[in-house]
C-alpha cells in the first residue's frame, strides 16, 4: 500500500541510512511532521556507534533502523511538548518502550508532531501545523499519532512510535497503507509518556510491514516497574492464530458510517480475506460502537482533565481551540457520573468478551472516511468523532489491535482494516494481520511459552494437529533428534509412532516438528494425553534438549522398529 | 474461640437443626440480628426435602447447614431493605452465590441486619437497632455484616454470609472469634448485591472453622454472566501454601493503632504462629495503610453516591445519619478527583504487589479494638474509621484476606488477625488460615489444575518435593498403581525410580502420591525434567488414569527391578 518506497535500505550500514533519511527529510519538505528534529550530527555518530557494534559482533537485532518518535513520550534531552509549546519540558529519562528501541541498535531521528495532547484522530490540531497525508498532501494525516506515521509513509523513518487511547496508533495507518500495532494494554511501558487518559493509553508503532511492526513492538514489550499498569502475558497466552481462523465482522447496520468509497473497499478486502481461507461471519457490534462514547460522550474524559487540565486552565497562547475546550469541559464532570460510567464500562467489558469469544478476532475498518484537511478545519469535532466510530472502544474495552492495509479505494486511496481481540491474545492478530498482508514471515510478539518437538500424530497435516491448533500452539520449525534415537511404529489409533532413545549412535536422527505453547497449553496437553505416549527430554541434532514425544516400554517394547525411514511421515507415505 | 457451643449438630438431620436453631433463636433473645426471619413451617419444609433427596441417595455437600444472608444479598420472596426500610424491594430472583449454597442443599434461615448500605464496620448504624457481640453484648458486633457474624457466634447458623468492601467481611469475624474469607474480587459473584462501591465488593462467608468456611467459599465460587466483574482463578494458580510459609508482619509504627490488649494478643498470636513453624519478618506496611484512604477519603466514595445516592436524597426517615451523611457529601467529589485517585489507586496496587510479591502473605491484625456500642455512639465516624485501618486497603488493592481468630486477650475477648495476599492467592491464605487455627483440614477452595502422580524423588520427605512445593502443588493422597507396573531403581543423581507399565497382573501395586497442580505448574514442571524421566498416563488401583511418572526406555532396560518393594521408600529403606 505504500506508494512512496522508503529510501534507507536494510543492507545499507547505519550511518548510510542516516544520511539517506536525512536526505529524504529535505527532499519531501514537510516540516510539519517534526517537532524537534536530532541535529544530523549527533545522530550520525550514534549510527557510527552502532556500526562498531555489529563490528565488534554484537548482536542488535534493530540495528539502524531510525525511529520516529511521537513528542508526548519522553526522549531525554529532548524537550517533550505533546504538542503544545507552553507545555514542554527536557525530560532527564527515557521513556522505557524507547530506550528498548534504543538498546537494540534503533537510532532517534526525532520527535514528531501530534493532535495536542493526543488528544484528536486527525493530525491537525497542533500548532506546530496540520500534519499533510504523506500520499495525499490535501488530505488528513489522521492522528493523533500524525507525525510519526508520516514519517515511516513518507520513507524517512522505518519505525514510527505513538500513542493510542481512542485509535491514534491505528487510523494514521489506515490513511497511510502502513501497519499499526496496538498491543494489549499494560504490555508495552507507558512510563515516560504524557497521559492523555492514563487507565486506556498505549504506547504503539507504525511500519511499513507487520513483520517490522512487530519485531519493534516485541522488543518494547515486557513489564516494567516505573509503569504502575504494566502487565505480563498469563500462564495460558494463545502463541499462533488458528490455521482457519473464524474472524468477525460488523454486519450492514453498523458499517452505516462508512463512507462510499471506504464501504466498497471494505467489501473488497473481506472478499480478499474470504479468498485467502479466512471464515467470515457478520455479526451486530453496536453494543462495542456504543460503550465508546464513554471515552469522550461521559465523566472518563475527566482523566483527561486530571493529567493536564490544570496546565490548560493557565491559557498557554499555544493550546489547540478545540482540544482545550475538550479537555477544560471535563472540569464539569462529576465523581457519582464517573462511578456509572466505570458500571457501565465494566458491563460493556463483560458483553464485549461474550460477543467475540466465540470468533478468533474481529475485522473492522479502522476508520470510516479520508477527510481533507479543510474539511477538518471546518467541522473540527463532528468528522473527528466519526473517524473514531471503530477505534474509540478498544482500549476502553481492554482489547488489542493489529490494523493493516486493506485493499486501497477504487480512486486509489490507502484503507486500513483491524484485527481486534481481547485482551494478550496479540499473537493471534498479529497472526491473522500478517495473513491479511499476505506476509509470510510470522513474527513472534508474546515471549512466553516452552517448546514442544513432535514427531508422529500431531505433525502438521497429521491427524492429531488440530490439538495443538486449539491450545493456540505456534509452530516453529523443523527439527531433527541426535542420533540417539530409534523410531518404532506404535499399535494405536490413530497410527503413532514411538520414539525411543537408545545409546549416541545406536539410532539414527529422527525428523520431527517443534512447536511453541504456553506452559498452561503444554500442562492442559499432557493431562489430555492417552498412554501410551509419553512426553520426556529429546535431545537435537542442533544441541538442544527440548520437551517431546515418546512411547511407554510396554508399547515401543513390541513394536516395529522403522528408523530406517528417519520420520513418520516419510513411513507412512512408503506403506 | 467460639464460646457459645453452636446448637445445631453436623450429625443431627436437616429438619431437626432447624428446629434447634429456632429454639437458639428464641433463646438467645437477639432480635436485632435479624430483618426477616423466615416462617419456621417454611424453611422445616425446605429441610424435609432435602432429608428426602439425601434418603433418595443424591450427593448434597452442605446438605441441611443453615445459612443466614446480610440483608444486602438478594433471596427470591424474602424483601432486601440493605438496612434501610424505605429501600426495601423484594427480589425475584436469588443472588448467585447463595443459590449455589442452596444448590448444595444449604438452608436459608432469614435475613440479617447490617450498618446500612453495608456502609461502616461497627453495626449500630442501622434503623433495626445496633447488634450486640454475641459474646459480650455491650460490645459492638462489628460491620458491617454485623447480623450474619452474630447469627453464626450465637449458635444459630452454620453459615452467614456476608459483603466486603471495607473489611465488612473480618472485622465481625474478628471481634466474635470465628473465621471470615473475603476471596478475590470477581470469585463470587455480586450479582444480587446492593452495591456499596461496585468495584470493590466481595460476597463472603462467616464460619466456625476455615474448612466449613472454604468449603461453602468453594460452593459459592465460580464465574456467572450475571455479573460483569466475575474472574476466573488464573491458569497459574497456586493450589497451596508452602510447606514453609513466609509471613510479613506490620513493623513496631504500623501497629500503633492497637488498643493496648489487641496489640498484646497480636504479638502473642505471632509468637504462636512462630512457633508452628510460620516463618515471620516485620515489614512497613505504611503503604498500604495510606491506600486505604481512597477508598472513603477521596472521590472513589462516589461510587457509593451511584448506587444509593439518589435514593438517600430523598431522605428517607430510616436512613442512619452517619451513613447518608457520608454517601450524600460524596455528590459533591468531582471527575477529575476520581481520576487522579485511580491513579494514586493504580500506583498503590503496583507498590503492594512489589511489597508483598517476596512473602508468601501478610498476617495482619483484623481490626484495633473491641470498643463498646457506647463508644461507637459518641463517636461514630472516628472509631469506625480506626477498626478500618487493617482491612480498608484490601479490596482496592486487589487482594484476598482469610480472618481467622487469634489468641484471645488477657481478659478473654476474640482477636483476629488476617491473611492477606495478592488476588488469586486465595489458597494460599486458606492453608495458611488452617494452620494457623490448628486444622487439620485442607479445604481445596480453587477448582481449577490436574493431578500429577509421583512414585519417587519428587514423594513428600524427598530431595525434589520442594520443586511441587515452589509450584503451589497440593498434596492430595496416597495412592496405588494397578498391578501392572514394575518399579526400577535408575541410575541418577539423585536416586529415582523409573516406574514401567508392563502387562495387568505382571507387576504389583506401586505406592506413590498425588499432587494436584495448575496446568500452568504442570507445563513448567514438565519443561524442567531432566532425562531420562518422563511423563505419561499412570493406571491408579482405584480405576482413574492420571499424569504420572516413568522413565525412558534406555534408562529402565538397565536398572535394577525393585518391584518387590512396592514403592520407593520401602527400598530406600531396605537398602
Amino acid at each position: 500500500m505504500n506508494t512512496l518506497a522508503p529510501q534507507s535500505d536494510a543492507g545499507q550500514a547505519p550511518t548510510a541510512r542516516v544520511a539517506a533519511a536525512y536526505a529524504r527529510i529535505a527532499e519531501v519538505d514537510r516540516p510539519e511532521v517534526w517537532i524537534t528534529v536530532r541535529a544530523q550530527a549527533e545522530v550520525t555518530a550514534e549510527a557510527a556507534v552502532i556500526e562498531q557494534r555489529l563490528a565488534a559482533g554484537e548482536v542488535l537485532p534493530l540495528a539502524g533502523l531510525l525511529v520516529a518518535v511521537k513528542d508526548n513520550i519522553d526522549v531525554t534531552g529532548i524537550p517533550t511538548t505533546a504538542g503544545c509549546p507552553e507545555f514542554a519540558y527536557t525530560p532527564t529519562d527515557t521513556a522505557t518502550s524507547v530506550q528498548r528501541l534504543i538498546d537494540a541498535g534503533a537510532v532517534i531521528l526525532g520527535k514528531t508532531n501530534l493532535d495536542q495532547f493526543a488528544t484528536g484522530l486527525v493530525g491537525t490540531r497542533s500548532p506546530y501545523g496540520a500534519v499533510r497525508n504523506a500520499h495525499h498532501p490535501a488530505l488528513i494525516a489522521g492522528g493523533s499519532s500524525s507525525g510519526s506515521a508520516a514519517a515511516v509513509a513518507l520513507g524517512i523513518a522505518d519505525l514510527g512510535i505513538g500513542t493510542d487511547t481512542a485509535g491514534s496508533g491505528r487510523v494514521p495507518a489506515a490513511l497511510h497503507g502502513i501497519v499499526g500495532i496496538k498491543a494489549s494494554l499494560g504490555i508495552i511501558p507507558t512510563d515516560g509518556v504524557v497521559p492523555a487518559c492514563a487507565d486506556y493509553d498505549a504506547v504503539t508503532v507504525f511500519a511499513g510491514t507487520v513483520d517490522l511492526a512487530t519485531r519493534a513492538a516485541a522488543i518494547m514489550a515486557g513489564p516494567e516497574p516505573r509503569d504502575p499498569r504494566s502487565r505480563t502475558w498469563p500462564a495460558d497466552v494463545r502463541l499462533a492464530a488458528p490455521r482457519e481462523p473464524r474472524l468477525a465482522v460488523p454486519d450492514e447496520a453498523n458499517l452505516a458510517a462508512l463512507s462510499s468509497s471506504y464501504r466498497d473497499a471494505f467489501d473488497r478486502t473481506v472478499a480478499a480475506a474470504t479468498a485467502a481461507g479466512v471464515k467470515i461471519e457478520p455479526i451486530d457490534i453496536s453494543g462495542l460502537l456504543e460503550a465508546a462514547r464513554l471515552l469522550y460522550g461521559g465523566a472518563i474524559v475527566a482523566e483527561r482533565y486530571a493529567a493536564v487540565g490544570a496546565f490548560l486552565e493557565t491559557r498557554p497562547a499555544g493550546a489547540d481551540p478545540t482540544v482545550a475546550a475538550i479537555i477544560t469541559a471535563a472540569a464539569a464532570t462529576t465523581g457519582p457520573a464517573f462511578a456509572a460510567d466505570l458500571d457501565a464500562l465494566a458491563r460493556a467489558r463483560a458483553d464485549a468478551l461474550a460477543l467475540v469469544g466465540s470468533f478468533d478476532a474481529l475485522l473492522l475498518p479502522t476508520t470510516t472516511e479520508h477527510p481533507s484537511i479543510d474539511a477538518v478545519a471546518a467541522e473540527p469535532v463532528t468528522i473527528n468523532q466519526r473517524l473514531g466510530t471503530y477505534t474509540n472502544f478498544c482500549n476502553l474495552l481492554d482489547m488489542a489491535a493489529v490494523a493493516v492495509p486493506g485493499e486501497p479505494t477504487a480512486t486509489g486511496e490507502p484503507f486500513g482494516v483491524m484485527v481486534v481481540v481481547p485482551a494478550f491474545a496479540d499473537q493471534v492478530a498479529v497472526d491473522i494481520a500478517a495473513r491479511l498482508e499476505g506476509s509470510a514471515a510470522t513474527p513472534l510478539l508474546v515471549d512466553r511459552g516452552v517448546d514442544l518437538a513432535v514427531f508422529g500424530a500431531h505433525l502438521r497435516g497429521q491427524p492429531l494437529n488440530w490439538q495443538l491448533d486449539d491450545l493456540g500452539a505456534r509452530f516453529v520449525g523443523s527439527i531433527q533428534t541426535t542420533d540417539a534415537y530409534r523410531l518404532t511404529a506404535l499399535d494405536t489409533t490413530p497410527l503413532k509412532p514411538g520414539l525411543v532413545r537408545t545409546a549416541p549412535g545406536a539410532g539414527a536422527p529422527i525428523v520431527g516438528e517443534l512447536f511453541r505453547l504456553s506452559e498452561a497449553a503444554l500442562g492442559s496437553f499432557l493431562a489430555g494425553l492417552p498412554a501410551p505416549m509419553a512426553l520426556t527430554r529429546i535431545e537435537l541434532a542442533d544441541g538442544r534438549a527440548v520437551v517431546g514425544f515418546t512411547a511407554t516400554h510396554d508399547a515401543t517394547s513390541t513394536a516395529t522398529d522403522i528408523t530406517e525411514y528417519g520420520g513418520w511421515v516419510t513411513y507412512l507415505n512408503a506403506r
